[in-house]
């Protein structure tokens, strides 16, 4: 298989990390090689062989600060642009994992067309073009013939997306109801240790849990955003941002914290679907809920099913490795199909 | 996909519902179709149609008693012993639902060998054949060119095995930690509830969780035989029962339960898995563990990762409807599989 990486920070990084730790393992026990054959950046170059570059070399030249200090060989391209270079690069897959938009998805969301138009699976990791275009983006790859994957969009590497379409099909998901943002979930558990919610935020921005404006976080934006896809994943048709009920926890105190563990509960940020619709709400939930004892950066996801009852998903929403192995588990999912 | 099944209890019967109930959702969902062309059990009669049985009659006839009930139809055929009726009927997959003994597997094991030798696939729910013959049962299969599928042996339908060998494909497992056991995990909680371990065993039976003799619970072996299974999932090459260090729950007292919660931690009989070797014992763990949080009945597995770290999976480990889903799970599989 060969790719073309879009976006060149942590995720592209922590997968060509994987690609070239695991390059043997992963030809051993999943019968699957990978070929990096393209990176594009914004502002830190461009690079494409069609015989594939090197993920080592890949990883040496971007923490120089540009894809520039890549070792010239002969064939080697350098100066295209990332449209150009989607379209005309003999990748079989395009790995977009750049900065979106989440109104607009772009500019991944004409990438990914471009991809479909000549011929190539999409995977994603970011948000954007998901929740601006989800149906849009189907219908392209269905008429393309083209597979599109974003297992890394809701909870990382943590397979909640694979759960609900592959391990859990025959069943009806009936409800989700789930932790999305670790940002959050962090504060809150911060609080229950003591600290205000300005200690919290402070410590999570100090460990890069939240960015410097944490609003998207904290006002339950990034929550909607998944609980939009997950929708577009378990129902077909996704709720727009727009239609999501969305309420933060800036509203949250010290006392409403005391209160709720004195009750034997648990503040939390619950980012709930069903087929009527989608909310984001902080809400004191019991002990006895698998969700109550998620605690810190870890996210989790209950699927509610006719068949089952309650399975639960709990891991790690974020980070280098498992953001990486979302790609990975994507392109070998799409290894499996083709 | 023409299916028989053996041994008619409550696996086979939760199976039968959901396709009785559900055929128009799975042909449109999952483009599944499947019959039921045969039905054995050991002591309640036996039937096979080459063209198929009604789910609801057989749900009907064993439901008074004996599958002599079904009405009479051209073509049908009453009187094939289980290995015959193997052998001989017409079915792409054989369901093995039948109680089988956890030592030699019979007399599910022959049953499965003549299932691959006559060119069907094989999906089992009891653990019985797994444990006494993983890699020959595998070897067979393969041989065969047949698939061997086993969701249900642990934990149900939940789906910890689909998780490890599909979803987490491409990460390596370095630990496997679970509640496997829903009766233990069930007097556990009520003595932490404030029962004596004999008022919990007493109220465990009354709700069915327990057998009457429920030595294979308390003293970890039902744990064991699914850690067995999961080894061979996870490493290739399973422990024997034998090889597992075993400790049940019978030691535990009402005041070791007092100790650990004045400690904020929680008595589990965790089963533990790594590539050395397993083991099943009780021991107090910290609320922050998710383990910790799984109470009652329900069953959990942690998945330790190399690029993940941990992921949890919490559901039932046990029931007719959820049982039934994971032998279906098994089936959907292989239809995309075939």
């Amino acid at each position: 298989m060969r790719i073309a990486i879009i976006g060149f920070g942590v995720v592209g990084q922590g997968l060509a990390e994987i690609l070239r730790d695991k390059a043997a393992e992963l030809q051993a026990e999943q019968d699957f090689h990978c070929e990096i054959v393209a990176v594009a950046t914004r502002s830190r170059g461009t690079l494409y062989h069609p015989d594939g570059l090197d993920a080592a070399l890949l990883l040496e030249a971007i923490q120089k600060g540009h894809l520039g200090h890549y070792p010239h060989v002969y064939g080697l391209t350098r100066n295209w642009d990332a449209l150009t270079l989607v379209r005309q690069c003999n990748a079989d897959v395009v790995v977009e994992v750049s900065p979106t938009n989440l109104q607009t998805g772009q500019p991944a969301l004409d990438l990914c067309y471009a991809a479909f138009d000549s011929g190539k699976h999409v995977v994603l990791a970011n948000k954007g073009p998901l929740v601006a275009a989800f149906a849009a983006l189907h219908e392209r790859a269905r008429r393309a013939g083209q597979l599109l994957r974003y297992e890394g969009t809701v909870m990382a590497g943590t397979p909640v997306i694979r759960l609900a379409q592959q391990a859990l099909a025959g069943c009806r998901i009936i409800e989700a109801r789930g932790i999305l943002n670790g940002t959050t979930n962090y504060i809150l558990t911060q609080m229950g240790a003591g600290m205000t919610y300005q200690e919290a935020l402070a410590q999570a921005q100090k460990l890069g849990y939240a960015e410097t404006d944490p609003s998207a976080d904290v006002d339950g934006w990034d929550a909607a955003a998944k609980l939009a896809i997950l929708s577009g994943v378990l129902y077909g048709q996704p709720f727009s941002l727009q239609a999501i009920d969305v309420q933060g926890i800036t509203g949250i105190t010290v006392q409403d914290i005391h209160a709720a563990a004195a009750a034997g509960e648990r503040w939390k940020l619950i980012a709930r679907l069903t087929p009527q619709g989608g909310s984001v709400y902080p809400t004191h939930i019991p002990l006895t809920d698998p969700l109550a004892a998620v605690s810190g950066a870890t996210n989790a996801v209950t699927y509610v099913t006719d068949l089952l009852g309650s399975v639960t998903m709990v891991g790690s929403g974020a980070g280098r490795a498992s953001t990486g192995f979302a790609v990975l588990s994507d392109l070998l999912d799409i290894h499996r199909q083709c």
